[in-house]
C-alpha cells in the first residue's frame, strides 16, 4: 500500500500498550486520532504526531480503521456504547473495528451479538487481544491472535501485520471469541508461571541458597521457562523496575477463572494462583511488581544465608527444580485441556505457547505428548524420558521439605494433589507412566 | 474392678489434654504417677492428688499401664527411647503402652517394630488418639479411637473407658495405625471446617451481612456444622478466649498431608487449607485462636455494615450457605476417600464424625451416599434432592461473588474446580447426577 494511500485510523485506549502501538502506527505513515480518558496522554501523543479526540464518536467518525486497546471489557463497553458519545454512534458503514483488548470470549461475542442487534453487522469485528509488553507494541513486533469472519480477517490484517512481528501473528480459526480464547489458555500458563517466580525463588531462599545461584541454575537447566528469566532477576534489584503490577496478571487470571466457570471446565492451578493473588491485595501488594510476591513465601523466614557446601547447593538447588517442574506440568496439562474445551487447534496452540511467555521447557517436552495422547497415538517416549511418577516423586521432596521448613508452596501443593490424582486414576498399572498421563486429571 | 485393686498408672504428658486425663484418673481411684518436661505443670498435678516423677523411666518402672498423652511423634520418640533415662529402659514385663497422642499412622507402626526389635515384643501396644477438647479430657468423656492387638485391647480396655464416653469408644480393626488413621480421617473434616468457620465469615462480612444474623441463620440451615457453632461464636467476641491455636489444626493437617503423599493419596482440600494456615504464620497468627483466620479474607474489604434490606440480607445469606455447603461436600468426599484408601470399616468411620467435631449436615446426608457408591449400590435419593449441579451452581455464583469483591475464597475455589473435574469425567450425562458423585474425583 503507497504511502499516500494510508487510510485514517481510529485508535481508543492510550495506555502503556496502545500509546506504544499507535505512535508505531503514527511512524509508520499512517493518520491516527486518538482518544483517552486521560487528557494528558493525548498531549503526550499529539507531541509524538498523533491527533486527538475529545469523545470515542469524534475519534472514529468517518475513520474505516479502529483499534481499541482499553484495559478491560467494561472499559470496551463503555467507551463502544455508553455515555453521550460513544463510538457507536458515529461508526461508518463497514468499517474494521479491531478489539485488541484481553476480554473474556464471551465478551467479544457478546459485542458481535450487540452490533448485529443494532443493526449493525455491516461492522467488521476482529477478535485480536495482543502479547509482548509496551516495549514490542511501541516496535510493532507483538504478539497478535486474531480471530473472526474472513472478511474481517481479509480488511483488518494489514493493520495486523503492521502491530506484529512477521512470525507471530495467528490467525486463529473459530471465528470471533477464537483469538480470545487463544490468548486466555497461554495466559493459564503466565498466570501460573508468574506466581511460581515467587514460590521458586521463596523456596530457594528458605533452603538457604544464593538467589543469583539458585536463578542461574534454573535457568540453566530443565526447569527453565521464560517467565522465570524474565522476572526472577527484579526478585535480585528489590523488584524494581515495576514492569508488571500484580493487579495485570490477577485480571487475566480472573478472566481465566470466569470463562472457566462459565463452559464448566476446572482451572485448579490458576484458580490456586488467583487466590494466592487476590490475598496479596490484602496485604497492600496490588501495584507492586508481581516478582515481589516472594514476600508471600518468605515472611516466615529469617533471611540466613548459610554458607552451604558445593554438594548441599547442587541438593536444594534440585529440590527447586523439582518443584517448578511439578508446577509446569500441570500449567502445561490445565492450558492445554482448556484449549482442547474451546476447541482451538492444538498444533497452533502449541506453536504460539512455546515460543511466548508462558513457554518453558516442560512445555516443549510435554505439550506435543499431550496433544499426541488426545488424539489417541502413543508417544515415542522411550524409557530415558522421565516419568509421572518420577516427576511426582521430585516434587513430593519439595513439599515434604518446605513443610518442614513451614512455608506455604501453593502450587507444588496443588501441583502435587493433582498428580496423584492422576496417579489414582490410572492405579493398578505399576509400570513407568509417560508424564502425559497428567492430563487424565481433565479428561477420563 | 474393687477401688483396692485398681492398678497404678504411669502418665507421661500432661498438658492441657494429659492433665486434664490424668487428674480424672487420679479422681477415679487410681494412682498415677505423671511426668512432665515443664516443672510447674508437676507441682499443679501433685495438688491435685498424683504422684510425680522427675524422669520417663521413673514414671513407668514397675507400673503395669503407661498412657503417653504428648503432643507429637517427635516427643513420643524421645520420652520412650532417648535422653538418659526413657520410659524403654524401666518397662514392665507385658506391661500396657496406651499412645493417646494424634501421630501418623506411620510413626505407631514403627513404634510397635521399635519395640519387637528391641526385644520388648511383650509390651502391649494400644493405638488410640483421642479427641474432645481439654474439658471432656478432663470429664472422662472423650472420644477414643483405638487400634491393636487383641490381648493389647483387652488389657488396655477398662482404661480407654475410664477416659471416654460410654458411645464413643471406637475400637477400630486394623491393628496398630488402624486408630491413628481413624483420627486422621476425621481430622480432614476438622482441617477443613476450621477454615472454613473463617472463610464463611470473612464472606458474610464482605457481603455486608451482620455476623450474627450470619452465623444463626447459617447453623439453622443445611449449612450447618459443629464446627462452625463452635468456632463462629468466637469471631464475635475477638476470637477470644484462644480455644485452641492455629498451630494445632496446622500440625495435624501435616500429619494428614504427610501421610497422603507417603501412600499417594490426594487430599487438595487439606492441602488447601494446610497452605492456608502456613500463610498464617507468616503474618504472626500462629498463637492465635483459629476463628481469628478471618483476618485473611477481610484484609482488603473497609468493614462497612451496609444496612441491607431483608430481601437482599436473605440473598446474601444464601451465597455464604452454598460456599460452606460446596465446601463441606468436598471434604466429606476427601475423608471418605482417604479412609476407604486406608482400609477402614467405611460404617464406622461414619458412625464416628457424624457424630463428632466433623460432622455436619452436609457429611450426615452425603456421607451415606457416598458410602452406598463405593459399594455399587444405588442410593435412594429421589428427584426431590439436590443434585451435584446443584451445589456446583450455587458454589459458583458465591464464587463469582468473592471475585468481584477481589476476596480470597481458598476453599470455595478448590471445592468449584474439584466438582468441575467430577463433572468433566461424568461429561456426556446431562441428567442430574446425586452429590455423591463428587467422590469419583478420588476413584475413577
Amino acid at each position: 500500500m503507497a504511502a499516500a494511500a494510508k487510510p485514517e485510523i481510529a485508535f481508543i485506549g492510550l495506555g502503556a500498550m496502545g500509546f506504544g502501538m499507535a505512535t508505531h502506527l503514527v511512524k509508520q505513515g499512517y493518520t491516527v486520532t486518538g482518544f483517552d480518558v486521560w487528557p494528558p496522554t493525548l498531549e503526550r501523543f499529539q507531541a509524538a504526531g498523533g491527533k486527538t479526540a475529545s469523545t470515542p464518536a469524534e475519534a472514529v467518525r468517518g475513520r474505516d480503521y479502529i483499534v481499541c486497546m482499553v484495559a478491560t471489557a467494561v472499559q470496551a463497553q463503555s467507551v463502544l456504547f455508553e455515555g453521550e458519545n460513544p463510538a457507536f454512534n458515529a461508526l461508518s458503514e463497514g468499517a474494521s473495528l479491531l478489539l485488541c483488548s484481553t476480554v473474556p470470549c464471551a465478551y467479544v461475542q457478546s459485542l458481535e451479538a450487540q452490533l448485529a442487534e443494532k443493526g449493525r453487522g455491516d461492522i467488521l469485528l476482529v477478535d485480536c487481544p495482543v502479547s509482548g509488553g509496551a516495549s514490542r507494541a511501541a516496535d510493532g513486533t507483538l504478539s497478535i491472535m486474531a480471530g473472526g469472519s474472513d472478511d474481517a480477517l481479509q480488511k483488518g490484517r494489514f493493520l495486523l501485520q503492521e502491530l506484529s512481528d512477521t512470525s507471530k501473528l495467528y490467525i486463529v480459526s473459530g471465528g470471533i471469541g477464537a483469538g480470545s480464547n487463544m490468548k486466555m489458555v497461554h495466559q493459564v500458563l503466565a498466570a501460573v508461571k508468574i506466581l511460581a517466580v515467587s514460590e521458586g525463588m521463596g523456596f530457594a531462599q528458605c533452603l538457604g541458597l544464593d538467589l543469583a545461584y539458585a536463578l542461574e541454575g534454573i535457568q540453566n537447566s530443565d526447569a527453565s521457562a521464560w517467565m522465570f528469566g524474565h522476572r526472577a532477576p527484579r526478585i535480585l534489584t528489590e523488584f524494581k523496575p515495576i514492569a508488571s503490577a500484580v493487579t495485570i496478571i490477577l485480571k487475566d487470571a480472573g478472566i481465566i477463572t470466569s470463562e472457566a466457570l462459565r463452559v464448566g471446565f476446572s482451572t485448579p492451578m490458576t484458580g490456586t494462583a488467583e487466590q494466592v493473588y487476590l490475598s496479596s491485595l490484602g496485604r497492600g501488594y496490588g501495584a507492586d511488581d508481581d516478582s515481589s510476591l516472594i514476600r508471600l513465601y518468605t515472611a516466615s523466614t529469617q533471611n540466613t544465608l548459610s554458607s552451604l557446601l558445593k554438594e548441599d547447593q547442587a541438593k536444594k538447588l534440585a529440590l527447586v527444580q523439582g518443584l517448578l517442574r511439578g508446577i509446569y506440568l500441570c500449567a502445561t496439562a490445565e492450558s492445554l485441556a482448556f484449549a482442547r474445551r474451546c476447541g482451538l487447534d492444538l498444533d497452533q496452540v502449541y506453536d504460539l505457547c512455546v515460543n511466548a511467555a508462558g513457554g518453558s521447557s516442560v512445555y516443549e517436552a510435554v505439550g506435543s505428548e499431550i496433544i499426541n495422547l488426545y488424539r489417541g497415538q502413543q508417544s515415542d517416549t522411550g524409557c530415558h524420558n522421565e516419568s509421572l511418577q518420577d516427576v511426582a516423586s521430585r516434587l513430593q521432596e519439595a513439599v515434604v521439605e518446605a513443610q518442614r521448613l513451614k512455608m506455604p508452596l501453593y502450587l507444588g501443593t496443588e501441583a502435587s494433589n493433582l498428580i496423584r490424582l492422576a496417579l489414582q486414576h490410572t492405579s493398578g498399572q505399576t509400570q513407568s507412566l509417560p508424564r502425559a498421563t497428567i492430563a487424565k486429571v481433565w479428561t477420563a
